[in-house]
């Protein structure tokens, strides 16, 4: 009979979970493996919180199991390394993101690119190697294999550099794997949320020309002045769009609600590419006639390899690339998640769990 | 008021046409222009007929000019060149494909992608830079700009090669840009048509590994035996595509009928491509987490530039890459539609233009 989650390891963790597809976080007690020859342990920071929290919580993507301790976009302080450790001492600031192990054999593990190993191990709600369920960052400390954590850059802030673990990595993978990461590149922004903010700073930062895309009027004070947007299109206007036409490389799509594709393959020039980083429930309508035309390419991403975020993370600090959150105490994280089912966020929130969470 | 197609060029020919959305073909007499100093006339021989030809001759797709002569792969004899002409001479063998005329100055053209010039004019039913229309292949002779008119190398059969000039190339260009033109890659191929079967037979010339999709189980012996695949799927047999998937490093995707993604998607290796050739009417469903999961990309690409066009014809000339086809007169021509629509053909039909076309 499988041990209960009070006692499955042997050391004490407390944390907040979601049992049941209300989503609704409460304080729970549970256990962590010990450290192990390759481990670090650490104690939790900041946790920055991710619409796929919300997701996982409510298993509205149907592979939740529960309790659910979400949390991946995690920032800590070493309290105990394993002994063959070697990237990682006692009092040093650490990283880890949305995936705490994977096949380490594969084509893509062999290739840096973990993220895109079939037995990826996300970082919570999911069998462990050792068959143990995954818990996130929602918690007071957490464990990981050194492989997947990542050394904090001594001049990224803390709290504001945690969403670069999960939002970060994600928009900062495909512009670099899709060639929109040099000076002059006219790229595309769709959607200003978590995701799309920090897209467009990492677009400025290598140098392009960044148009933000968004459903929204309201926010082209904060694309064009916030964000340091060169442009911004209304999505539903039809002239403010058209004035757009054939004239991007690439667009990063951070959209996670159904939406047309039609109208911002028209914004490529040929050869251009759409790259879906957003994950809409329902399928989207492509004509293929709008790839044909101009040879476009629509493509996915998915945040991305443990080296490339060591990469993105010391870039960001390098030219001082930090998501605009808004910290908040642990017991507000349920009103944070209905928050942020209304995009009423600019533009995450980050739980400053060292200070709010408290030992039952 | 605008000259009438009989007289409004100096050149009296003739060939067949659709005057309406029936796509009945039948003969119609017009005129073409004098050579001008870049311009190669040239008697046609043969022409392939492309499911192209019969969406224009029925206006399916919305911007076919009336009458339409259609055809797009043809193959013919010099018979006149202007002062200016140096690639070639009379009595020489030439090809024209899908297109007759491009802007000449945007990046498209200057990169030889004269096929991705949003200026691009077609060898049939669109304006010219005189304003006069564009008359296709189904004629007794064909005047062209020397720029898009391509040498038919000496041991390219002039009949079997003609398909190359649309369906060679709308699969060549996809295989060779997308990398799957190598040695040990493994490629899907979707549809055993006219540009499926050009698809394998490319593919195999580049040494890779070929798996057909069919939904049409008696076509097995002839993709494996005919075509030289190395795999025969049925796609609507799901535990035949299990034994596939996550098989492929890129897929050309021949069908013009609507047809689910997915389980194409999830043949593909991470990194994967999918590039569509064929064009549904109806928009096709994409769900965001197939291509995000793996990082694939769905593509498109549209016949191919001249000059690697005429890289091709080289290429299959000397791999002795053909079309397999029935050879037709064209007073056959609507028949050969009927049976095109029920896609009775194996693969494609060619008009014995010289032979059958007599004049009024």
């Amino acid at each position: 009979m499988a041990k209960s989650h009070e006692n499955e390891h042997p050391i004490k963790a407390y944390g907040y979970a979601s049992r049941d597809t209300s989503g609704v976080l409460s304080p729970f007690t549970f256990s962590r493996r010990a450290t192990g020859d390759k481990d670090v342990r650490f104690k939790v920071l900041y946790c920055g919180i991710c619409h796929s929290d919300l997701h996982f919580a409510k298993n509205e993507w149907g592979f939740t199991t529960y309790p659910v301790v979400p949390g991946h976009e995690i920032v800590g302080v070493v309290t105990e390394v394993g002994s063959k450790v070697e990237k990682f001492k006692v009092g040093g600031y650490v990283g880890v993101g949305c995936l705490v192990g994977s096949c380490r054999s594969c084509q893509s593990c062999a290739s840096d690119l973990e993220n895109y190993c079939p037995k990826q191990i996300l970082t919570y709600s999911v069998p462990y190697h050792d068959g143990t369920l995954t818990y996130g960052g929602y918690s007071d400390h957490m464990v990981a294999d050194e492989h997947f954590v990542l050394t904090w850059p001594e001049n990224l802030p803390l709290d504001s550099g945690a969403p670069l673990l999960c939002a970060g990595i994600t928009t900062y993978s495909p512009l670099r794997h899709f060639g929109l990461d040099k000076p002059g590149v006219k790229v595309g922004v769709v959607g200003l949320g978590g995701l799309g903010h920090v897209a467009v700073k990492f677009a400025k930062a290598f140098g392009a020309e960044v148009t933000v895309f968004s459903t929204t009027p309201a926010k082209k004070q904060e694309a064009l002045e916030g964000l340091k947007a060169d442009h911004f299109i209304v999505s539903k206007d039809p002239e403010q769009m058209q004035s757009a036409a054939s004239s991007l490389d690439g667009i990063i799509d951070t959209v996670s609600a159904t939406h047309p594709l039609g109208p911002l393959l028209s914004m490529l020039k040929p050869h251009g590419k759409l790259v879906l980083v957003g994950a809409p429930e329902k399928p989207l309508e492509l004509a293929a006639f709008s790839i044909i035309m101009g040879r476009k390419i629509v493509a996915g991403s998915a945040i991305g390899g443990i080296k490339e975020t060591q990469e993105m993370l010391d870039f960001a600090a390098e030219h001082g690339v930090t998501a605009d959150i808004e910290l908040i105490p642990i017991d507000y994280v349920n009103t944070a998640m209905d928050r942020l089912l209304k995009s009423d966020v600019r533009y995450r929130f980050v739980i400053d769990v060292a200070k709010s969470l408290k030992a039952p």
